[in-house]
C-alpha cells in the first residue's frame, strides 16, 4: 500500500468543515480591515529564500524542500509566505499603487522539513497578513490588534501577547556589537549552531532551542538599552497605542524571531491553556523595514504576521472550544420500485436546481437501509417514492425531527421544502 | 531582482475576488449535491502517480515534477487530483464507512511541467469530485448533471457535453486487440510516442496531439462496437438518464482520456465560445473502477471529473460574463490633527470589532489626499474628525454616493453605520 508521505496529513470530511469555518471568518475578518488577499506560487526560486528569510536561519540551512526542476532551475516550496509576497510586490510594482500601504493577506500550505511533533507538520497552513509601504506606529498596532482580534472572535481566552522592539539597522549594529562581546568568552560551551551564530547573527543565540536556558542568555545585554532615539520613540508609539486600545501586552527583551529581516516591532502570540503542549507560540510578527530592498525592490517598509491554522485548531482544542458542524441535507429521497427510482433522479436534479441540498441511495438498499442513510446524514426531510406516489403524484414529507408527517403533491414539493429549509 | 517561477503566475487582489467568488460557489454547489472537501497533501510519493495515473501516460513520462527529499524519498509535486483522494481513500479505509458511496470534492493546486500556452500555467488549480463506492450509472449520471450544473451556474452557455464508454475491461482488452490490428500496418508513419503506444496503451493514440488528424485514426476501429453486454447496457442506461434530465451530449467514439485507469463512462465539457482558444476542453472525467484495486486498495469502483479554474475563468470571459467586485468599506475615516488621528486609532479599533468595515490614512495625507483615498477605496461613508467634533463628541457621516451628510453623535456612530451598512 502506498501511504501519505512522512509528516503530512489528510484533513478528511469528518474535519475540512473546521477549515472551512476558520478561513470563512478569516476572510470576513479581513474584510473589516480592507486587508485584500494574494495568491503566490507554491515553489518560488531557491534565491528568494536563501535572500530573503536569510542564509543563516535553521529554515533556509535545514529545513527547506529545494529541487532542481526540468530546466535546471533551483525551486523550494515556500517555507513561509512572506517572501513570496515582497516578491510579488516588487515584480508587480505595488508601490506605484495610489492605495498605499498596500494590505494584503494569503492563506495557504507551507512546507519544512522538520522533525514530526504534535501540531507540527512538514506541510502546514499559514494565514498571513502583510501591511507594506508605511512605516507607521499606527499600522504596527493596527497589524498587532487585528491579530488579538482574530484570535479573540474565534473564543480563545488564555492568550499571551509579547512584544519587543529590535530597532533600526543602527540600533541592530550597536545591539550586535555587545552581544559579541558579552558571549565571546563563553561561547566553547554553546552549540555548533550559536558558536557560528556568534559572527553571523549573534542575536539568534537568545532564542536558540538548544542555549536559550543558559545563564550567559539570561544576563546578556537587552536590546532596549541600545535602541536610538529613533527607535526608541517608535517603541514607545506603539506601546502608548496598544494601551490605548486596551490590549494586554508583556515585553521580552529576548525575542527577536528566526529572521533575519525583522526591524522595530516584534510580537507573538502564545496559548497559555493548559495541556496546550510544548510549544506554545501560536502566531509571530513584526516589521521587516530592510527585506523590499535587500530583494532589490523599492525603499519600501512592510509588517506583518503568520499564524499556523493547525495550531490555531490545537488552541481551540486546548481551551475546549467546539466548532459546529452543519451537517445536514434538506431532503433524502427515498425509492420503492424502478419507476420510483428512476423518478428519483429527476426530481432529486430538479430540487437541487432550485437550492435544495438532497440525497439518495446509490446501492440498491432495501427501504429500511435507505432510511437509516437518511438518518446517518441527519436529513431535515425524508420521502418514501412507490408506484403509489407515483400514481396520486403526491408524497408524504416526513420531518425527521418531529416525525410529523404532511401530504405534499409533487407540483408543491419545491416550493414547500424552500419554505422548510 | 528575483522573479516569479517560469509558468506560475500570481492572483494578485484586483483578481482574487474572482477566485473567491468562484470557490465560494462551487462550495454551495457541493452542499445540494451532499459532497464533501477532502484535502490531500500537495506532494505525494512518486509511486502513487507512476502507478494511478499510468507510467505510460505523459504526464508520468515527461511532466511531473520529481526529486528526493532530505530523507532520500521520492516525491512529486502532485500533477492530478484523483491519486491523493483515492490513496487517502485507501489509507483511511473508508470503505468502512456507512455512507456509501463516499462523495468527495478537492480544490487546490496542480502541477504539470509543460510548454508555456494561452490558460496553461505549470501550477494551475484543479476542483475535482470523486464518488467512491458504487458502480450504478445512476451516480455516473449524479456526476455528469453536477458538472453541467456547475459551469451553468456560472452562466455559461456555449457549452458542448461529449460522452463515451470505455467499456469494462474485458471489452477494453478486445479493443486493445483490435486497435493494434488496425494501426500494426501504419504505425511506421505516426510519432515516436505512438510506436511506444501501440504496444503499452493503444486507445491512447486516438488522443494523440501529434497524429489525432491521421486518416487511421478517423477510421479506427470504434470502442463501442467491442462493448460486451454489460457495458452496453450499463452505457445505454446512463445516455437514457441524461435524456431524461434534459442533459444535451454528444458522444464521441475516440474519447478516452489520456490516463489509464478509466472504464465505462468518460466525459469531457468543452467550451464552443468564439475566440475561446485553441484548447476548448473545460473539464474532463470518467469512471475509474480498476483504481483503486490497482493500488492495492479494496475491490471498490469510482467516478469524478476535474475541472481547471483557469480554464472556467476564460470561458467565463469568452462568453463576456462577468464576476462583480464587491469592493467597498463601510466607513473611512479622515483626520485633522495629532489629537484626532490618536482617537481615530480608537474607533476604528471600536467599529471594526462590531463588524463594520473601515479605514483610514497612515502616510500622514493632508484631509484632501485622505478624501481621495476614501473615494479610490469606495467607501459607503466618510467622516473627518478634527479639534472640533472631539469637542463636540459628534460628526458629519458623509454618504458617498448621494453626498448627503448626517449629524452623528460619537455615541450614535457604531448603531448608525451598523443600520447602514
Amino acid at each position: 500500500m502506498i501511504n501519505i508521505p512522512r509528516g503530512t496529513q489528510d484533513i478528511l470530511p469528518k474535519d475540512t468543515y473546521k477549515w472551512q469555518f476558520i478561513e470563512n471568518k478569516l476572510h470576513e475578518l479581513m474584510k473589516l480591515y480592507n486587508y485584500k488577499e494574494i495568491r503566490t506560487p507554491i515553489f518560488e526560486s531557491t534565491e528568494l529564500f536563501s535572500r530573503g528569510v536569510g542564509d543563516s536561519t535553521d529554515v533556509v540551512q535545514k529545513e527547506m524542500y529545494t529541487f532542481k526542476d526540468k530546466g535546471d532551475r533551483s525551486i523550494t516550496l515556500r517555507p513561509e509566505g512572506t517572501a513570496g509576497v515582497v516578491r510579488s510586490f516588487i515584480e508587480n510594482k505595488m508601490q506605484g499603487d495610489p492605495n498605499q500601504p498596500v494590505k494584503l493577506y494569503y492563506n495557504g500550505p507551507m512546507f519544512r522539513y522538520e522533525r514530526k511533533q504534535k501540531g507540527r507538520y512538514r506541510q502546514f497552513v499559514q494565514f498571513g497578513v502583510e501591511a507594506i509601504g508605511s512605516e507607521n506606529p499606527a499600522i504596527d498596532v493596527e497589524i498587532i490588534s487585528m491579530l488579538v482580534h482574530i484570535y479573540k472572535s474565534f473564543g480563545l481566552k488564555d492568550l499571551k501577547l509579547v512584544i519587543n522592539s529590535i530597532g533600526d539597522a543602527e540600533s541592530r549594529a550597536e545591539y550586535t556589537k555587545a552581544l559579541q562581546t558579552h558571549f565571546e568568552p563563553v561561547i566553547d560551551t554553546f552549540c555548533n549552531d550559536c558558536q557560528n551564530r556568534l559572527y553571523t547573527n549573534p542575536m539568534r543565540i537568545l532564542d536558540c532551542k538548544v542555549d536559550r536556558d543558559k545563564e550567559a542568555v539570561k544576563n546578556a545585554p537587552k536590546i532596549t538599552d541600545y535602541l536610538n532615539d529613533y527607535s526608541k520613540q517608535y517603541f514607545e508609539e506603539v506601546k502608548t497605542l496598544l494601551d490605548e486600545l486596551g490590549i494586554e501586552y508583556e515585553i521580552d527583551t529576548n525575542l527577536v524571531r528566526g529572521l533575519d529581516y525583522y526591524t522595530h516591532t516584534a510580537f507573538e502570540v502564545m496559548s497559555n491553556a493548559e495541556g496546550f503542549g510544548a510549544i506554545t507560540t501560536l502566531c509571530g510578527g513584526g516589521r521587516y523595514n530592510g527585506l523590499l530592498e535587500l530583494l532589490d525592490g523599492p525603499k519600501e517598509t512592510g509588517i506583518g504576521f503568520a499564524l499556523s491554522i493547525e495550531r490555531l485548531l490545537l488552541a481551540l482544542e486546548a481551551e475546549g472550544i467546539e466548532i459546529e458542524q452543519e451537517e445536514s441535507i434538506d431532503l433524502f429521497i427515498a425509492t420503492m420500485g424502478d419507476q420510483a427510482e428512476k423518478y428519483s433522479i429527476s426530481l432529486i436534479n430538479k430540487l437541487r436546481h432550485s437550492g435544495i441540498s438532497c440525497d439518495k441511495d446509490y446501492l440498491g438498499r432495501k427501504l429500511k437501509g435507505q432510511m437509516k442513510q437518511a438518518d446517518r446524514l441527519n436529513a431535515v426531510h425524508t420521502i418514501v417514492l412507490g408506484d403509489d406516489e407515483l400514481q396520486k403524484e403526491q408524497v408524504e414529507v416526513k420531518n425527521m425531527k418531529t416525525g410529523e408527517n404532511t401530504t405534499v403533491s409533487f407540483k408543491e414539493l419545491e416550493q414547500y421544502l424552500k419554505e422548510k429549509s
